[in-house]
């Protein structure tokens, strides 16, 4: 080492190497300085969704939708009288049940119902970007099961930390999953990130997430309303096996994993309480 | 220059300070891999949502809900005969609203029984974090359409791309916003991305932005249910300047804003056609 640095020809250009380093460092930080600047420009706050996506040529612009005249708003049905009051008596029956009456099955047009009332919610420029897998055949209930619980085990002692499987214990929740092969129906939500328009071009699908998250809650309504329960999962880290699984494309990603039938008849759920009304609203 | 680099001290010391600095970039790059690196263990896919919470002192760890027995499950209520079909039905005469009834104000009861409807939804890990601000002061209705105003002026010219634009066309949405000062109330919904629990520790909500989605999907039915119409809007680069007018803490982030209220008499509406089930639903 001490040989190499007094050999002659390093000691003769180390203010050149010096120089080049020093230099290479503060064009790195100028870069830096200048990404999250431009960032701080375009989004005032931390807060916002950056959208970043490639742009086609711009004399080849076309909507994903049709160009239309629009038309007179035609009032929908609601529950009056007393819709909200009556609307909320019926959601606030509902809860995360997680045992299941695995020999009473609800008929698949219940189930279609529902996902039809699911596919009515709003969606970023109207690009209904979801897709609800149904899964019955007990085979791939059990596939899927398997491969959530392989996971979960990992999830339980590796991804998640403390503070989180703390977190889970009052929900006496843990990496065994009995639901997922006893209901008789899971319906995987997924969120296309993007999709292809009629004329088979790339259909930018505008927050995909919020929008196919919205539908979700449409659905459990639904489920509610057709007197069924469900559990609600994010099974972490599942995502793209569950996908090959169902053999989805590529850009649909699993966003929610509902178990959706009738309640064991001993099911028992959580002591829970929900916030009242004045926790969560503020009046302005 | 010159006589900074041949000053003694440095060409004593310059294989040290060369050293120094290559042993920095080492470690920096090191670290770099590091860091990428123990992300693909952790996550094996690119479809799932890292989560990178600080620990707290294991010994100190409590759940931030109470540990209590599990209870029965008490069957809530439904709309059978049929429910699943009536909500269909309900749900399906729900459209996106962009013109208002301005004199025509639905009671705040009717809002509140909505709110109280999309308390219900689920949380990760039962964390309800969710904040519904109801605005029906005009002048704070007026404040939050110049912010929005102003910066969709500048989302339409420079943030969003032309093919966002171009998508948009056929909603013929554009950068002034009657709706947020026409409509009797606006529900600006916060996501609350940790809370605080009865103890004063911090609480960390999981998937704190698809909770709080499902939620806005329960309060769109309730407001359905009720007879009222309603626009969901995700106003992009605003939600900093929203959260400081209604002086929200800094843990809320803002997800969705609503209009709300009685569909004004010549309101029309986009000529749109949902996809059918097939398109939407896969069985297995």
């Amino acid at each position: 080492m001490e040989e190499l640095f007094n050999s002659s020809k390093l000691l003769k250009h180390w203010p050149s190497i010096l120089l080049g380093l020093l230099l290479a460092l503060t064009f790195k930080y100028i870069k830096e300085y200048r990404r999250k600047r431009s960032k701080n420009v375009k989004l005032a706050g931390e807060e916002d969704i950056a959208v970043d996506f490639p742009l086609e040529d711009p004399d080849a612009l076309q909507p994903a939708l049709e160009e239309k005249p629009h038309v007179p708003f035609v009032q929908g049905e609601n529950l009056n009288p007393d819709g909200a009051r009556r609307f909320y008596e019926l959601a606030r029956g509902r809860r995360s049940v997680r045992a299941f009456n695995a020999e009473r099955k609800p008929p698949i047009n219940i189930i279609e119902d529902c996902i039809r009332a699911a596919g009515t919610a709003p969606s970023g420029a109207h690009t209904e970007p979801w897709t609800f897998c149904v899964v019955q055949q007990l085979a791939v209930k059990q596939a899927v099961r398997q491969l959530v619980e392989q996971e979960e085990h990992i999830n339980y002692s590796t991804r998640m930390h403390a503070q989180w499987v703390t977190d889970l214990r009052p929900l006496q929740t843990n990496a065994i999953k009995p639901y997922l092969s006893d209901a008789p129906y899971l319906i995987l939500i997924f969120k296309q990130t993007y999709g292809t328009t009629a004329q088979g071009r790339k259909k930018l699908h505008y927050y995909h997430e919020i929008s196919t998250s919205i539908a979700c809650g449409v659905l459990l309504c639904a489920l509610q309303a057709a007197g069924l329960s469900s559990l609600v999962t994010t099974p972490l880290n599942c995502g793209p096996a569950l996908r090959r699984l169902l053999e989805r494309p590529a850009n649909e990603k699993l966003l929610i994993l509902l178990a959706v039938g009738y309640a064991a008849e001993d099911c028992k759920v959580p002591d829970l309480q929900r916030k009242c009304l004045q926790d969560i609203m503020v009046k302005y």
